[in-house]
């Protein structure tokens, strides 16, 4: 490896696209854990389970009945955190701030089969799925007041999913939310700076050091970021600067829906458990700005640290302070690597 | 309520000092519960335990013996995640850049007594913990390289905490950790303005305003943060502006002692639990400069938010985007302050 002093000693690594910091302290995986263990399920799913809200014709908490649907389906959702036309108002009185946020929340259910979740997905069955996000970014970008569509997944109970019916969301709203905002503002800089993207510039640097690469095809890297926060954290960056997930040809989408495949399914390996994570693409904002300095990219946050039941807790000096890692990214992707 | 807007529709409200938003969705505290459950613990503990590595007169993981201590003890953590003297680096190679950190990590035990936490304390036995707490940030402070002390921490299994022994840390490093330097920034941005302190100005605003107001005495507010985060985020705050927690007096540091005794019983009262959190004190850095626009305060961040096992995940939108809240903080406070 090329530095030895990053796999041995504390350090700090710089997230360019944030531009926040983590802290690294390799010297501390060999502590030993007597602190909560998380329960897995080891139950098998039914392909259909009628007590499930998402599950083909059953009927949903507001009497809606979801149809016979065969691949991918999205409605909004019934318990929204935003609504799309809720009144617009402004707090701005002395150090009190606050604003009105307006839009609007889908729920993606990836596959009628409530027994499945990506990583046992056919690639042409993910590549639905990528292909439905492509379509509600551009139609839900479209719509007035909406200026940013942010596409996740919840898996896994540990990660907050209520429902084991693979699915993910669609959030998007008025303004940039914080995360975005950040990236926003590097990539620009960058760009202004050098006309050239700031990830496609990192992804080159990375595919010279190979280090951190997990696996890749003819249009996207599956790598480990410098920066990871998270222990298995993964990121998946198409070798193109596009700006969003439409710039994608069939070609690329299947490429992309293969490194989606590839990755979830060597994180099932990892502890031979279904793999919890929330994973996320971040994109251009639908602001009809040009946003050329925008590389869209996702990324798989994922709890787990030693086993199927010993997660990372990110808590007390990482809520106070900057977020923590104990295991190097180098380490994360070798091992990530020899799964495939 | 002065703003009823604010009690029935999204919106986001800002962090003054951090710089940040949160999205607050108050319609949405009706949403049904189907996820995840946290076991709890109703085990009544026993005042000692033999096999607690953190009472008194049990020997460590490392060989060490505690002391028969009576009141606070204070040790160097076995496993930890910064280090004194590990070797100086800098990372400096195109878009891979990092810097060696280095640091101490300390454990502080509250009390000997293995079946307490501070709700359980007299104030009187929280000042001492109090006293502890001033003692290291000035020893530590002093050392050379050590420029912030992060003292902070996390209670209960669901926030990491490996050993239900009242205790807490002190993780101390060269540089300012992530969220130190945010509100470093901010409340320097607006002393160079105003010349008057960004918390102080803010927290006069909170006595008038006062429905965020849970609990004051003579010296202290306890209050619901406007722009709080976690369901029944709080922080706790001297009215006058002191940089750090070594400018109390004896008189003041118990004060201080008492407002974090009401709020921990109030936290447990509230879901009839031992209430789970990570609490932390942000001050002033201990870099040799005068610091004069910080503020210090204390935050107490609880996962809970409808019962003792049902907690707020921030998850997919949260990490991709902001941190999310239902219940709003107006609501948040008003709960607890019925709890004094
Ligand atoms: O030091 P502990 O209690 O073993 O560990 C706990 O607190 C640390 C500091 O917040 C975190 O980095 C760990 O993830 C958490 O499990
Ligand atoms: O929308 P769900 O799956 O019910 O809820 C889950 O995802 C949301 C978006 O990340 C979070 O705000 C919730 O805390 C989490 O439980």
């Amino acid at each position: 490896m090329e530095n030895t002093n990053l796999q041995d000693y504390s350090h700090k690594r710089y997230n360019i696209l944030t531009g926040e910091w983590v802290l690294v302290s390799p010297h501390r995986a060999k502590r030993p854990w007597q602190g909560q263990n998380e329960e897995i399920s080891t139950e098998k799913r039914p392909s259909y389970d009628e007590s499930c809200y998402l599950c083909a014709t059953n009927t949903r908490i507001n009497g809606e009945i979801n149809p016979d649907y065969k691949d991918v389906f999205i409605f909004t959702n019934d318990f929204a955190a935003l609504q799309k036309d809720s009144p617009k108002f402004n707090v701005n009185d002395g150090l009190f701030k606050a604003q009105s946020e307006n839009g609007i929340c889908k729920v993606i259910c990836f596959s009628p089969d409530h027994s499945k979740s990506l990583a046992d997905m056919e690639v042409a069955d993910i590549k639905k799925v990528v292909n439905a996000w492509q379509n509600e970014y551009v139609s839900i970008g479209e719509i007035e007041g909406i200026n940013y569509v942010q596409i996740f997944e919840n898996k896994g109970a540990v990660m907050g999913c209520s429902n084991p019916h693979p699915h993910g969301q669609i959030w998007s709203q008025t303004s940039l939310p914080n995360e975005v905002d950040k990236k926003n503002q590097q990539q620009l800089n960058y760009y202004n700076d050098k006309k050239s993207s700031l990830l496609g510039d990192y992804l080159q640097q990375e595919q010279t050091a190979k280090e951190r690469i997990i696996f890749e095809n003819d249009d996207f890297l599956v790598l480990t970021p410098f920066w990871a926060v998270w222990p298995f954290e993964v990121m998946i960056a198409p070798k193109k600067a596009q700006k969003n997930i439409t710039e994608m040809t069939e070609n690329e989408a299947s490429n992309f829906a293969e490194a989606i495949s590839v990755i979830t399914k060597a994180y099932d390996k990892l502890f031979n458990t279904s793999f919890p994570y929330s994973s996320g693409i971040h994109q251009a904002p639908t602001n009809g700005e040009e946003n050329k300095h925008w590389h869209w990219h996702m990324s798989f946050y994922p709890p787990l640290l030693r086993s199927a039941t010993v997660k990372k807790f990110m808590v007390g000096y990482e809520m106070f302070g900057s977020p923590q890692r104990d295991i190097t990214a180098e380490i994360a992707a070798k091992r990530l690597r020899e799964l495939i």
